[in-house]
């Protein structure tokens, strides 16, 4: 009999979710939609439907033990999705309350999407290792997931790990969360075509990326004109590099973590982000940090890395 | 027998103690200099010699339990004061390690000073009830100390909880670490007088602040100006709150505080510094935090913050 725990991970479109080990070897997985449904209730319902699917097509025996959920604006005190901007259920949803109504025996928690990365990369990821790391996810927006002592950082609410909605500039970008000035309006796959649409603006150089749309423009476009030597796209990475980099430093002022992870669209630029996020960060730091702060990419696998993630927060809980 | 501790706290002109029961009572303390020996070894010499004197002076029985020292630069995970710029012993210092050639039978832990006095504010001051706090100290520079879960954040090498040196502006003010722009330069006693005499170049206008020198001016005139009505210290209470603020709501978004305790000769200042850190701290941040957040001034008592806040450390030690 092997013990399993269910992750699943919600997004604004998809819902993706795991049979996982304690190794992190997924048994099966699949995904169901997250938008069809306006009503909380009737997605919770197919959702369960689609799980007990999932476990009968898995030939081995099994014993599930507990339920990890990553989802946006999730706190783990209450178990809720709050006023998530992304997701068709308004104000609080008590998720996990609603989801033992279908699994009464197994413990259910819920954290938000960044938080279960963060977690994720603890046990099986690049901080196996580590006590004090940061995750950052860099995707349409940016989410961060902060590790003290071995332990995640939810704050007196549930809801502490916001880095991005530090504050980067003064009446700066508009953010998604109503505010002026976010790190995530600067820095995300967002943040970093708005600094490129503003930089045609500003420039006059040519670059293939003046023949995109708002719409259409990606930051794998960016990254892939910048590997071409596109000055507007490299001119892009270099701003969003240091507007990362000195918010990190200002973290690492915080915690001082060990190593700062990053996940998620934007970071698959690999070097081009890395290599001046890393030196502002390093020439922003209190010099006793300075040099000693990893930065590195996330190494679990993008595909899975959320459903991954939320696994691992249920086996955390597990252990208390 | 009555349980008690030593607390030490490390400055650059005195080092003060007191013998310190498990309620805060100071049954008898002292202090001697700190800055009259150039020789660590002959420093700790004499400091031994004056606690035992101390110690004979008590007349109820007392059985010591421990030692908590905060010192500059201290780090917890080491017992060293490492590179401390304003104590005349260079280098790193193994401070526990040869305190304990003197007291071989006792835990002793160091750790820096606004460290100590965030776990003083937990043990003895507004913090009690409290899980998820900072302590921001406002003296010659800013220091600060960061609770998570009811443990100080220590964080990967002992150094975590160096919000003094976040940054505040590119290429700004020079700080005495060495980098430009950090917080501490703008906010703290001696920040907020670099933004009067700022203030004093760019204004016309009369202030009976500008019948001082640097080197003679104080917050605390600069406080006492503000009362009477004077524009630039009002200014000058405004520009530095709004710079406290800003950094207060990209620390809240780190670890997201129940509240926020300001202590030291700027938080004297009382309404004139909280009002404006407030105002701009809610403004700047994220959404669901905003108005749930406590500022808040210190109610230890400022003249034997230190020490206690040293003994507390050495009786949370005791409690592991």
């Amino acid at each position: 009999m092997k013990d399993v725990v269910i992750g699943i991970d919600i997004g604004g479109t998809f819902t993706k979710f795991g049979i996982i080990d304690k190794d992190g070897k997924c048994l099966k997985e699949n995904y169901t939609s997250t938008d069809k449904y306006h009503d909380f209730d009737e997605f919770l319902k197919n959702l369960h439907a689609e799980i007990e699917k999932c476990i009968k097509h898995i030939s081995e025996p099994i014993s599930v033990k507990g339920i990890g959920i990553g989802a946006p604006n999730g706190n783990y005190n209450r178990g809720t999705i709050e006023n998530a901007p992304n997701l068709n259920w308004e104000g609080i949803i008590y998720f996990t309350d609603k989801l033992k109504a279908y699994y009464p025996n197994w413990p259910i928690v819920l954290t938000n999407d960044a938080n279960a990365a963060a977690i994720g990369e603890m046990m099986y990821g690049g901080a196996k290792e580590m006590k004090d790391f940061i995750v950052i996810t860099l995707g349409t927006g940016l989410g961060s997931g902060i590790v003290v002592n071995g332990n995640l950082v939810y704050g007196y609410d549930g809801f502490a790990g916001e880095l991005g909605h530090t504050n980067v500039k003064h009446r700066g970008r508009e953010c998604g969360c109503g505010k002026l000035g976010c790190l995530e309006a600067y820095v995300s796959a967002t943040g970093i075509k708005r600094t490129v649409f503003k930089l045609m603006a500003e420039r006059i150089i040519d670059s293939e990326l003046r023949n995109y749309s708002y719409e259409t423009l990606t930051s794998k476009m960016i990254s892939e004109a910048a590997k071409k030597d596109d000055k507007i796209a490299l001119e892009a990475f270099e701003i969003t590099g240091r507007t990362l980099g000195v918010r990190l430093a200002d973290a690492v002022a915080c915690t001082r973590p060990e190593a700062i992870f990053l996940l998620g669209g934007l970071a698959q630029a690999g070097h081009l982000l890395l290599e001046p996020t890393k030196r502002y960060m390093d020439e922003n730091l209190f010099p006793i940090y300075r040099g000693k702060v990893k930065l590195l990419l996330s190494n679990l696998k993008e595909a899975n890395a959320a459903v991954l993630g939320a696994s691992a927060l249920a086996w955390k809980e597990l252990q208390k």
